[in-house]
């Protein structure tokens, strides 16, 4: 844990005094803005991978990938900007004949709400950390950042930091535009501070939980977007086991141990047909190699969650993994998660412990099975989020089950259907339910692998997230834009998107005009 | 107060059952309905208006626009269904040369978020109650209404129902699309029932806070989206006094008389320069006609505020207006808005007696006065809302403490600059500061008559909102509607707007194809 002491009060004061010049800058400029610091961070590649290397274990090719996604998404918001559709332009002209009474000159635009306070997550160091989506979108919007590190990869933070600061300060952005901080009461003092006017999360329901009520009961409340847990469940019809079960028993393997299983989208749950998968799973899943989780704390919260799960009296264990061995500060989930700064992507909250410890041996996946109408009875524990390379096996004899199954969800980031042209009746019944509980449903895919993308949504109802938004994907910016309507203002007065000659040249939408 | 019994059970579980084939519905149906009962309230219009003239104690003329309006608003609704742009469907083709690797097809589209909890308001008995517009944006959205009727107006909201309900049930929307109920108990049940998706409330900043608490404390907290407080600051600059100072007095006190003041865009503020109105607003305040505040609680709380406004030692009463009287069970306005049930748009709760008391003798405005010197030390008094025909001057001798006075305050609804060509330099800085804190921005006008067009906001930084969302216009769909992602499914499987066929004939956006 760093020991670097943090001038909050001095962050909050520029923050505050760079969301006005920040805010009214034209987008396209803001896009250049986002473009030099997606440049600097690739320019600095050779240094930061080393670092995110050592902090937190994950390998080269997918740290590189990672830093990929995090400049393009840079870039992809660089093209929202500059096209500047996103403003929501409304333009309503004056209508003497408007039946609630005459209508003067209505102009409408989107505008940001000011600074926003991003929790890092732990299990992405680059696409959700410093430099991530939500400081991306927040930065796009027009919104100053304040930054809560995450301990987990303290070096990477603050080069990367250091990197964004430097590259937007010779952008041009106003001082006070992007800043890192540390620690647990500097983020609580920042969330409640009236200059804060959002706050964005990725991480652990019990954190992310305990930084909204936080945020709910300010003087003012603000908006929280809180990505938290979801166990993305995956269901198989019969039809579809017959037709292609090895191929999907395969990729489900690949998509639940992918990154050690610390992905917030990891298919925690599998309902199968009683009897097609087990043996071919077994095969499957033993004998993996151990791959090395993020660090300690997410050990401990990991091995406290599947000994819940491998001691649940309905539970079998098809596939015993190495559990993880964990040093004496270690406790379970909740004792860690307990402290809302050391949020974390991943259920667990990282202590004074870094990477360098026993998580480092590595675990071997784990296999669990139970019948569904033992499910049934305790969803509650049986679908719970295990962030590691664990996941539950669901076998079922009656299809009709699989709707009853979906409707004892709760909110989640995805769900997924395995299916073939024969089970439309069932599929449709199937994505009918699902639809009302997940952010996106999938079909004949896997989870992992969230494609930044226009179309994208990353969200969903409760826990899944604490909004009606995405934190993935272009779209997540509305979360930190809010309407202003201009009436009758002369033209000399109104903000450039609102003026009839367009000097921005936005798309805009006109009425009575 | 109704001594109906209501089963919000039965209600509950009725809008839940409606939900998905409610939602499901093409919106070009949905937009049949909202006309067939905008056509029904017309036709009943004979009945439901003397029935609101007796309740409400509100003059023909006003009820008879409001219903206007409200009829008006649910054929805008439909105008906006039709089009179908609200659905914000987005295509993002495959591409397997994506920069964050192979991109499946995405489909993202807007769909309801299901059963809606509204609170009517006392002050709009047609256009802020049953069928008033988070009714109307709700039904337009996909979304089951439980609707919290007003007490203030209990056989209207009765009768109203009755339309609405047999008008959707003709028009072949599912049971339980429409309900009313009565009752704070019910209200609190209701709101923290986990078939409750969202909530929607017009009223004080007392009970709308404690509405929201109960929302945000939920199990799966939802969205509630309350309007409520708001003090409308008025800004008039030197050379817009010597322009057009008898234009504007007049002005000023027909919008802050207006409804005898029981609206929340009612200008609470006016700042002027020293000298320049205080005669000829003596004038014009002076011998008005007493005109009816809506109900006991409303007067009780208009008389609270009023006379610790007037009793202020830096408030002089220019023209003190007439107090209303009140039985013995009225309190002050925090005894009644701790009841969330009786929530309403005048700062007060209605308790068990209806307009036939001492608030039908009628009120007439008063006029007080402050300088700014002493308005800044204590806007945390002086910037109150006053929810009766009262508006407070706030006199200045130098023009730069208008700019400290925007800086001192809260959220608003609206703020207004009246303003000549040579003020340019102090109206650009002022709007900078105004448009940080509300949700309309207004020019050489009066925020009351709030036009229900796309361009409008109602809505703005808390207290004024709970949300970043209007509660007027189009774009207030948005309230009750959350994005979903189709990943890679078969063409039979996707609902109407995301098929490659367009069935819906939606306008959408397309990427990579």
């Amino acid at each position: 844990m760093s020991t670097v002491t943090t001038d909050i009060e001095g962050l909050l004061a520029a923050a505050a005094a760079a969301a006005r010049p920040f805010g009214a800058l034209a987008p396209a400029t803001r896009a250049t803005m986002l473009r030099a610091v997606a440049d600097a961070l690739d320019a600095a590649a050779e240094t930061l991978i080393p670092v995110a290397m050592r902090e937190t274990r994950l390998p080269e090719p997918r740290l590189r990938g990672e830093l990929v996604r995090t400049t393009f998404q840079l870039r992809l918001f660089a093209e929202l900007l500059d096209d500047g559709g996103y403003l929501q332009v409304t333009l309503d002209a004056p209508d003497p004949a408007w039946p609630t009474g005459p209508r003067p000159d209505l102009r409408r635009m989107l505008i940001p709400v000011g600074p926003v306070l991003v929790f890092a997550a732990s299990n992405f160091p680059f696409a959700f950390s410093v430099a991530g989506g939500d400081t991306a979108a927040a930065l796009a919007a027009g919104c100053p950042v304040l930054l809560k590190a995450h301990p987990g990869h303290p070096e990477l933070s603050r080069r990367t930091a250091a990197v964004v600061v430097d590259a937007l300060a010779a952008a041009g952005a106003p001082t006070g535009t992007m800043a890192l901080f540390e620690g647990d009461e500097q983020a609580r003092a920042a969330l409640v501070d009236p200059r804060v006017r959002a706050g964005a999360f990725t991480g652990s329901e019990h954190a992310g939980r305990l930084l909204f009520d936080l945020a709910a009961t300010r003087d003012e409340p603000i908006p929280f977007y809180a990505e938290m847990g979801s166990v993305n469940p995956v269901f198989v019809t019969e039809a579809a086991a017959a037709a292609r079960g090895p191929e999907i028993w395969a990729g489900y393997v690949e998509s639940f141990t992918l990154g050690t299983g610390q992905f917030c989208t990891k298919p925690g749950l599998l309902f199968v047909p009683a009897g097609a998968a087990e043996a071919d799973l077994v095969k499957l899943v033993t004998g993996r190699p151990a791959t090395p989780l993020l660090g300690e704390r997410i050990a401990a919260g990991y091995r406290h969650t599947l000994g819940m799960l491998a001691d649940h009296p309905a539970v079998r264990v098809l596939v015993a993994g190495t559990e993880p061995t964990t040093g004496p500060t270690a406790g379970g989930p909740t004792a860690g998660a307990v402290t809302p700064a050391g949020a974390t992507a991943d259920g667990v909250t990282p202590g004074g412990v870094t990477a360098d410890g026993a998580a480092a041996d590595g675990v071997t996946p784990t296999l669990l099975a139970t019948g569904i109408a033992d499910w049934l009875r305790d969803p509650g524990v049986l679908a719970v989020e295990c962030f590691g390379p664990t996941s539950l096996l669901v076998t079922y004899d009656d299809p009709a089950d699989l709707l009853t199954a979906a409707r004892a969800l709760g909110g989640q980031l995805t769900a997924t259907v395995h299916g073939e042209d024969t089970d439309d009746v069932l599929a449709a019944d199937l994505l009918a339910e699902l639809r009302e509980r997940v952010g996106r449903v999938l079909w004949n895919g896997w989870p992992t692998g969230v494609s930044v993308s226009p179309a994208m949504t990353h969200g969903g109802p409760y826990p899944a997230t604490t909004s009606l938004h995405t934190s993935v994907g272009t779209t997540s910016i509305t979360r930190f834009l809010r309407p202003v309507t201009y009436q009758s203002l002369p033209a000399r007065l109104l903000p450039e998107p609102l003026r009839d000659d367009n000097p921005w040249g936005i798309p805009r939408h006109r009425y009575g005009v």
